[in-house]
């Protein structure tokens, strides 16, 4: 793993080279975005720069679901010195690097290294790129899915699939999300047509609110904490209830969404180069 | 699972005919784990009530790590009816019911109707087991892992095992904590002998800050949010740093700690019989 990262840390110092002085800069294609989006900008948000410099000139963009450090020395070796990315960059919500920088934390204090030394700006765009109408993340994820022609047209989060059981709704979601660890809570066996989707972390008062439906059998989700909608799913199935609980993983439940993003962007910025890089799933499992 | 469950639930209803109208009160019981638990009791605290009339009559003691309905299920049978829980019953840390009355959930019902039914009393055990010097859990789990012998004087979390690679240890604490589902964020073939362990959900902070330790290499916990501790250590494993976490599972990383708990009780209570009672691990793998 680290010679592979080595070589790709090389191929970004020689992309850095080519580095512009003008064009487009990182705020301009923001600004960009926010005409774009089709939603009134929240100040209140937290899409907003995480690192570097906005006023960079801009080679390239990148869009990811988490800007990891492997992600940045991808979008780095690619060209792309603009990483939009879906989730946070330094381990919190807030991306509050007060207390890392306290520490001297080296993980943290690599990362910014990295960005400084390959004139990478990131910015997040989380909050409104849900509010778009449809969500641009439950638009990607859907098509990932090929789910288009089973979902509700008053409700985007519920689907009616043809009867299957939920460990092989479990599977279908796995291979076309491309997940490695996908955990279910359920009957393995039990049939199901009516499936809520609710991807990323949306929290355990909307997931009871979808599992409380008739028109909702198994919920999907990213993640949620086992004290939350994980006990309350493997209660619901103590008890014999026709309920079941499909957790995806954050990253993979929400990635197309940052996929069909790049897309999105291609259709208003023409002066750079636009590629969705994927971020990989962070988890082995044990034998 | 149904036909298993109704048959408990049977056994459960037999155990109910027994039920003394005399002897030690769960109220009673808990005063005296107050007083034998050796730190002052905080009235700030989670360890509180959480179901059924204090005032009834115990005819024996569960102590579990979550109040699922099936720990409840094979508790009554048992002829159990106080249960001491480590986690949350009602599905969040404060065990709140408003909303799930207010939505007249049908999964919170059918629990509450189970406790009533069978004159059960929860009673959450969290905070003062983890107060207790030493921490009631982590003797607990110290004890499965059959680690004693590595663990620090100093730091009761810090541990120095015969060198080992991350797969390995993880192999090592799945087979002895009983764990099906256990995720690693790794080179898995990295070697180690810097172990830390924070058992349950301690939180991203107290995580990296073991994890920025130089005599940590390794980090296992229970459970975390993928954009905390997980995107961190994923950062730390691209940049070629020696570190790695593994992701028990928050009941399986706790649970030895309830089965201590319910030794240590005896010592104490002698009146009635005291079990523990595992709770399941709530996840299955899709394939």
């Amino acid at each position: 793993m680290r010679s592979r990262i080595a070589l790709l840390s090389l191929a970004a110092s020689s992309c850095l080279q080519a580095q512009p002085t003008e064009g487009l800069t990182a705020r301009q294609i923001i600004e960009r975005i926010q005409e774009h989006v089709g939603v009134t900008w929240n100040n209140n948000t937290v899409d907003t720069f995480k690192a570097g410099d906005p006023d960079t000139p801009i080679t390239g963009v990148a869009t990811t679901m988490m800007a990891t450090y492997d992600v940045l020395v991808r979008s780095a070796a690619a060209g792309k010195n603009l990483i939009i990315t879906h989730e946070p960059t330094f381990y919190s919500h807030l991306d509050r690097t007060e207390a890392l920088e306290k520490a001297n934390d080296a993980v943290w204090a690599e990362k910014e290294r990295f960005i400084k030394e390959h004139h990478l700006v990131v910015w997040r765009f989380h909050d409104h790129w849900h509010l778009r109408r449809p969500d641009g993340i439950m638009t990607g994820v859907v098509r990932a899915l090929e789910w288009q022609k089973f979902q509700s047209a008053s409700n985007p989060s519920l689907f009616v699939v043809p009867e299957i059981t939920v460990e092989q709704l479990a599977e279908q979601m796995k291979q076309r999300l491309g997940i490695h660890v996908l955990r279910i809570v359920a009957y393995p066996n039990m049939k199901v047509t009516k499936v809520g989707l609710l991807p990323g972390a949306a929290g355990t008062e909307r997931h009871r609110q979808m599992l409380e439906r008739d028109d909702v059998e198994v919920l999907a989700i990213g993640e949620v904490p086992e004290w939350e909608t994980i006990e309350y799913v493997a209660d619901a199935v103590a008890e014999g209830k026709h309920k079941a609980l499909i957790l995806l993983g954050h990253i993979p439940s929400e990635q197309p969404g940052m996929d069909y993003c790049a897309e999105w962007l291609k259709t208003f910025i023409n002066e750079v180069p636009v590629e969705f890089v994927p971020t990989r799933e962070p988890f082995l499992l044990a034998k």
